[in-house]
């Protein structure tokens, strides 16, 4: 099968590479000229323009976006939807959000063009070596792609989740306990560094990846991190986030469904990102107003 | 070297196989005797009373308590003190608060007994075949017991954590983690059954547990519960706990530590408990005091 890849970043770069053992033939595009370059080196077919990817793949073409979500997400949508012909197959591999998905697989639906939305986890590794899918889509679709998903993924590690939505759903979901679990482990590592004992972090982390109930990739990497910097001293503790937590916490509002560790977890990342809150200081003030209680004062 | 094992329940038993596995003689007692004969079957030496498994045990001795935490091992141990002798040595393998971990070994230390507290994580399946341990301890015993700790444990499964408490202080942060961990992907799997798609939850951790950045053991035992049950119908969603999820939070509070997702994961679990309450009468009375609202009224 012929694949059109679209967005050479870290991900769709290593995407390439990732089929390109499997012997499939792609042909990649990228906004930065220079990937383009690099990815014919490695064996990929070059497109400088969306329009040169259009006319070298066969039909029914298949064309993999993994582009950032959002706006470039929707240009380049609108772009290919002029390009394209009935019976030709577009996947979103990139995180956008499920409401976005579902307003443009139909709307290309009307031109008889098929969209899939590929939820993708496993970090840059993971594109490169052994990926973890989670698709949404037309039945039929799903099945002419399946041993593609099947070559690039790790074993089990892809899933026909559903209709046209589920796969990016899905992705949501994931990130959203990520972002739970990522507080979990942190909150606990607080706790130790603020304890009475003297801890080493990066040997806790690995006795509890060593038959203890909360073993997992995260705590692995927890390890990998204070393998290189025993108290995390060259790091701030900003935790920035790229939208899905977001989402999910909207989405269990939006179906009024109770996710508070998953909300919080997502809030004190938002927190993080200030050094002085608004909040503190409404409470310190009214502290001082009620009680006559000190109150630490601002630097100008 | 000779082991002593006091409480032969789920755990105790199968660390005891564990341990005569790895050749170690073991004399054992419980107060149910019944396991007392069916750990000697086994291979081990039993004993009736503890005053039975003292006089079998060549000094010095080392016995391993592995009852449930609280008064039952607080009078194990008041029985001990006196059978005891310097130099002998007693390990607590329960979920101990970590703060009668300090007071017990201070007053064994006293008559010159050595005092380990050891977290042991891995379930039953852990006990019988390879543990995860953290023990905190004169540095000396540690080393003692070390090889014995390092038998029964899965590879790189034991950390000597510090002095003593901080392997009970581990175990108990372990499991305020877990608390959270399992809270956030709980919510993960609520929203998705919320949601306009049709999952396969079985199918979805499958895929989870397969390069995904949330591939973890919790996910493997979600696995295998959807599995069971695919939609959990068997299971009414009432979440108990036993204690170190309440001293992980309690802890983070003498520490002036924020810790509100494992905090929350925790009142979610008391909130499980009840099936309708007082909080939600008292909002409910208040939006019907200001704006009229409705009420649902109480079944009598």
């Amino acid at each position: 099968m012929q694949i059109g890849m679209v967005g050479l970043g870290k991900m769709g770069y290593n995407l390439v590479l990732n089929l390109l053992d499997h012997k499939y033939e792609v042909v990649a595009h990228d906004v930065d000229l220079s990937q383009v370059s690099s990815i014919e080196n490695e064996g990929a077919i070059p497109a400088y323009s969306l329009e040169e990817l259009v006319s070298k793949l066969k039909k029914p073409r298949v064309i993999w976006l993994m582009v950032p979500a959002g706006e470039i997400t929707e240009h380049v949508l609108s772009s290919l939807e002029n390009m394209l012909d009935s019976g030709d197959i577009v996947i979103d591999g990139g995180n956008s959000n499920y409401k976005d998905t579902l307003t443009r697989a139909e709307k290309l639906a009307e031109k008889g063009i098929s969209f899939v939305d590929v939820g993708t986890s496993g970090g840059v590794e993971g594109a490169r070596n052994g990926v973890c899918m989670m698709a949404g889509g037309p039945k039929e679709v799903l099945t002419y792609l399946e041993p593609v998903f099947n070559d690039i993924s790790v074993t089990d590690g892809y899933l026909a989740s559903g209709k046209v939505g589920s796969g990016h759903f899905l992705k949501m979901i994931h990130n959203g306990i990520e972002y739970g679990m990522m507080q979990a482990i942190a909150e606990g590592f607080e706790i130790l560094e603020k304890s009475p004992f003297d801890y080493n972090y990066e040997e806790v982390a690995k006795v509890w990846n060593n038959g203890s109930v909360i073993r997992s990739w995260l705590m692995e990497l927890t390890e990998n991190a204070f393998k290189k910097d025993p108290k995390l001293s060259e790091i701030r503790g900003v935790m920035n986030s790229s939208g899905e937590g977001k989402w999910t916490v909207e989405t269990a509002l939006d179906l009024q469904t109770a996710a508070p560790v998953i909300a919080l977890s997502l809030m004190m990342r938002y927190r993080s990102q200030e050094t002085d809150t608004f909040n503190g200081k409404v409470v310190a003030a009214l502290r001082n107003e009620f009680g006559g209680h000190e109150v630490v004062k601002a630097k100008n």
